[in-house]
């Protein structure tokens, strides 16, 4: 079973149990975002919450090996054409020189990693419209000088 | 002054001074995210904001009307080849459709705003290595059905 | 039932009854563009709306779930080639910097939403030929300061 | 006088006096879109227009020629990355083939002229937030049979 | 039947017949160039032509519908790499400056129409080689001036 | 004097003569497009015609030298954003594939020269709008087989 | 049969047979680069050589009928991933300047054609390591002056 | 002096002394197009041959020095529009599989070396019009087993 | 059997007997990275090889068949997209200049072969983690002077 | 003093004063490549090191501050064209797959850190010619599980 057929098995098994992403995160024991990313087959997921996860979902060990398979990750668009993921391409092309001042600024030359790293999404209330925050956490790698 | 000779007053007179980003801001009285990206031609910055930088940094008025000019935003390269920067790209490529999943899930079809947002970036501390935490916040804008 | 299978349905279904876009949206109760939207995968369109185009067209309710997804979109052409799609780009491309300037001395520095945004097709009629109306209504957005 | 040094040159006076396009295109009679565009050397301004123009910024007989010069239009970007120009390179890859069908079926197999074609920006007033209306008003033009 | 299949089952009638575009032209009533184009699927041809050119071919009504369907013009390569017709990119490349310039002193600011457009190609007798003569017929639009 | 300064200076010549390409052709005794081609960069003119260029504007010898040289051809953009040199772009991609079936048809495998090739821009007077004809000649050229 | 299924019926046939693209180019009487394009669906082979290809290869009359058809040429790689094919991109990279130079010089300007044209590949003996002869054979064709 | 202030003076000495690389390429010892190459900045040239090249056209040491640089090689068109050198990449868009074909059956797995490398462009007469001949020489490497 | 199906296979067997690259490797006499290469295409493995590593993995001699063919190498994506590859990518983009410095420096005008070439991957153990060491040995090819 | 100011003088100083990369990397005390990528404006070089490099060169204190300033990274070339560093390009194409397959056996997923990595380029000797040897030497990062 092949990452393609994996994402396949468990959206429709989602979609047959009307599980939310939330729901399953709970019962695996992780975020969200990852659970997402693995179902979506951009993150690989160690077998003991593959297991939570297809047993959650009532699928075979067949998707557990799937899930634990480390993924050629990424997409075919260069440049995004969704809009909502377009917003991150966005904030990256208008913010991104500011973030590489501001961190060198507090950190020194280095980098945030993307790999050590742990991605938040919470919706927070507000009168005017509620908000999407998403928290981002990588750790710091300074260059190496040799 | 364009915003290019904007931003060249803006770093030489920062430089001269010894100043950071995060004491300017501080004078300024905004987040210092902000504040770079308005002094490396990102973003405007009201006249009153625009004064107190200039004025932090012994600059003119010319400098102040550069920064309150609406810029043209964003940078020549389809794909940064900055590690730092590229980090963010490569979070999009890699999370972008997980983070779709979720906040349509949390709050329907409609994306995170990326005018009405903001970005805070943040030190961790960490004994394993401290940890850069960069916050987005926007406003979910939901698809209008008409 | 993904997007392509739900859009062969509706478009098979549509030229077996001779029902035009019009025609739909005006059962349906939504604008003829929106509708053709949600059709080819391009919206999601709410349960009871589309219930009502399911109806008209005598498809299942696997039509209906389909059409409540939220999609991905955008196409994967760059550059679009067919010319009428293309015109679109080409008066982004010569007109683009021109409604930037006039939006931001109207309004200020920030955006039209394609959010939170309506758009219609109008025929003009006019002794020397029809013309074709375009009207694009999205609500201002202002840059936060922060 | 090219046109790049053409649009410095009507910025610079535009700036000084303290214009407006709104206020430009009244002296000059025509809509505000038209003149930025001639302004920005997107559009040719026919010459009793430039002395207009020219006559209203103090500017001098070279800007008139060198605003009745026929452009090189358009820009060095294939996706735009300012914000709100790429709303509308959005709004072409979303609804770019929704437009198609709606268009063809009011009018048959042809497309709306981006050249006998005018554009309008206005300001809508909206409790909920002002609104940005774009008006597009091109012929139809049907494909020749041969 | 989609653009594709009613492509493949022109050509394969067209082949079984042993006819060729100039011959079915003559009974279409129309242009080669126009009926291959409508045959390739980069043109709509009108019912009454359609019945013709597939009953020429002994082709159901089917491929009439099909050919009847405005279609998705272009291609997917940006640069065309078949010899053939990479030279009319090279034409266009090292030509399309005089052009625009002969086009503009002899009309003035507009452009030849791809739509109000005809297309033939002849051979032409030589006796040092013959020569291929392509002939392009587009109405002349002028700019607007608003 | 390079090809870019040989430009201008024909440019302005022309310009303070007030000059037309149709004038300068007749002049020269060659085609009014190869005439602005030359001046643009794009062909080589020998000199016993670039002499007569010279003299009719009024110009060195070193325009003549300069028109001599055999030019790096093309321009720097993929796909051209000016609307007028588009058309041809879109004439390509929307009947390539025609015209080389009908090539084909009517001469076998090759392509139509590009190089020992004419191009003639022309005015056709119609009640309806005058037309441009824009006539390709070149010499047939079969594939050898070897 | 298209192209694609012609290719595969003669790779598999040549590999059941054992023969060489040498001893195939043998029996038809051309040079095998040019039989290797033919059977890769890069140059259409004309009837009689057809013949005698297919019966080398033990292979059907649809086979003499696909060699005959005239190609769409070229691939879908802009930049050439596999080494041995982009050493000769590499070449028109580093030396495309450098021949244009020469062959003005020898020739004037013009081009070598690259369709009245020979390719073939020699091997040369070597005690240092046997060397790839590619030799390229192009009738000069001068630029006509019009 | 770097590479592009080098071939400038080398372009410049060479058109008034009138030289050719012909014979510039007999005083140096060496191949023209090598001789050519490395005054365009694509070849380094060691000193010895060098200073016959500033000999020759009467320049001073700074040039033996700014040809002995090991240059940045390569030009910044993905696909060059000249068409001169686009025929080359035409070769290896059209012959480039075959050609690959050919050397692995001639030569087993591996590639023509482009740096262990001569090319030499030569002139053939031909009563139907004098031919272009680019002989590419370059040693076999076969791939490493490891 | 195809390289796609070649691949298939191999990965099929190799995941049913849960056997590693370092093993299979052991079992063919290679190193891991060649196999890996020639398992996923991107090689093409002798026959003696081949028939070690299909005993191994319990296939038929059509993988042998399929491994000794020589492939298209690379792949479809110009700029990766997965962030271990990206990583090799990153280091060309930032380290390439210095690399070629030095080598240039210690060798003279020429590269590193990527053919006559080994590629090791080994860990080193770290108390601070475990640190990848990629090898990489080429043979110098200096630029022939011709 | 900009990074590309400080290239250029740093450049011109070492030919002067006639010395190495590695000469000059033993006064510095690091890596000659990673000298190399400070004084190319690839890498920031703390103050104590930069001092020292300076005073190698004889160059003042305005180069000492741009050595340590973080630098924006990487070229524009998406794929370079040259060959020396092309060669590291076609590397990560071919083998950057199966460097993913035994990275991730040898160590689960993550990645080689570019970051926390050295690189060192030697020369091994060797009759049949001598190879160029590149380590890399980079930190295994793990995915963390969130």
């Amino acid at each position: 079973m092949d990452k393609l057929a994996m994402t396949e098995a468990v959206m429709a098994a989602k979609a047959d149990k009307g599980l939310t992403w939330e729901t399953l995160a709970g019962e695996v024991g992780l975020n969200p975002v990852f659970v997402t990313a693995a179902a979506l087959g951009q993150s690989s997921m160690p077998r003991e919450y593959g297991e939570r996860l297809a047993g959650a979902l009532g699928l075979s060990g067949e998707v557990v090996d799937a899930l634990a398979v480390c993924p050629m990750k990424g997409t075919d668009q260069t440049v995004p054409t969704d809009p909502l993921i377009y917003r991150f391409y966005e904030i990256m092309q208008v913010y991104g020189t500011s973030m590489k001042e501001v961190i060198h600024e507090k950190f020194g030359d280095g980098i945030m990693s993307a790999i050590d790293f742990t991605l938040d999404v919470d919706r927070q209330e507000d009168p005017k419209g509620d908000r999407v925050v998403v928290t981002m956490n990588g750790k710091f790698l300074p260059y190496k000088i040799w």
